[in-house]
């Protein structure tokens, strides 16, 4: 943020009075601008209880890597209906949500991933407009290799474990931005 | 949002080409601004399973009135580190969080709010600077009709009731506007 969104002057970045971090604060507006977290919500859908539906990506980031449906939360929305949304959007797919399955916290992109496990009740779904293809994989098909983001193959494997068991308690995960590497000289 | 926070051109309010809802588009940046729900961070802190720690608003809204330690989660952090840190923050308190307790979209708000239920080993406590006062409460003496918020409320309800069933899952709310009231001629 370089300018003000509400008088189009100049912001100043520093820690306001009573603060601990610094903000950009308008002068002309007397308004300080906070930044937060964004939230991602999406499903895991399941049909049969042994396939996941997973889409090929259409757009960038990683476009042409499997992932599961999920996208911005958009305003006036709640989270389930957020991940319904995406579900229908990127797979064409109307699914019953069961639980919250995962919350990501993804510390380095200030951002908040929560997938819902998902039931999809018949096989139905095709390509979204962010989509180059939608398919239903077994456990031993899904292409970890070509997997979008490490949320994804967290889920995917926490499901496959958890199919095992019998239970699908909520996996609360935090991602932090692995370790710079050393340059060596 | 009435200029664009990059270039401090006007932004213009209508649908970008293949989206589905209006956005400031700035058409000097050629950046479409999107505005996304907060997350509200906190702690529902728990002394020897039957005294809650609540904490008296000393900020609007709703000063005076009791709360549980929430606030903004802030960018580059987990949901929980936002949780303990404003726990800390507003009660003086070191707790240790058990689960994620409440999930609550406030659609109307565009907010979610995350409760984690938490265990304050030692009755040690006091006013932060957003607070007025700060105290553990047994279920009976809980100032019901002093409350600042429903979520607070809420999570408060929860509690007691899974308290005697000796089980704490998630609860996953979604909360709208109460309808608009009839103004009778």
């Amino acid at each position: 943020m370089k300018y003000c969104s509400e008088c189009g002057n100049k912001v100043s970045y520093y820690t306001p009075e009573g603060d601990n971090r610094p903000r950009h604060n308008c002068h002309f507006c007397q308004i300080i601008h906070y930044s937060n977290p964004n939230i991602v919500a999406g499903c895991l859908p399941v049909y049969q209880k042994n396939k996941i539906l997973l889409c090929k990506r259409a757009i960038e980031p990683r476009r042409g890597y499997w992932t599961l449906p999920a996208g911005y939360m958009e305003n006036n929305e709640s989270v389930e209906a957020a991940a319904l949304r995406e579900t229908r959007e990127e797979a064409n797919a109307e699914v019953n949500i069961i639980s919250l399955y995962t919350l990501t916290s993804i510390v380095h992109a200030s951002q908040v991933q929560m997938l819902f496990l998902a039931e999809l009740p018949t096989p139905e779904f095709s390509s979204g407009i962010e989509s180059l293809d939608v398919q239903l994989f077994s456990f031993e098909d899904i292409p970890w290799n070509q997997l979008a983001f490490q949320t994804i193959k967290n889920a995917l494997t926490f499901y496959i474990e958890d199919y095992k068991a019998g239970k699908f308690p909520l996996h609360n995960v935090v991602l932090k931005a692995p370790p710079k590497q050393l340059i060596k000289p």
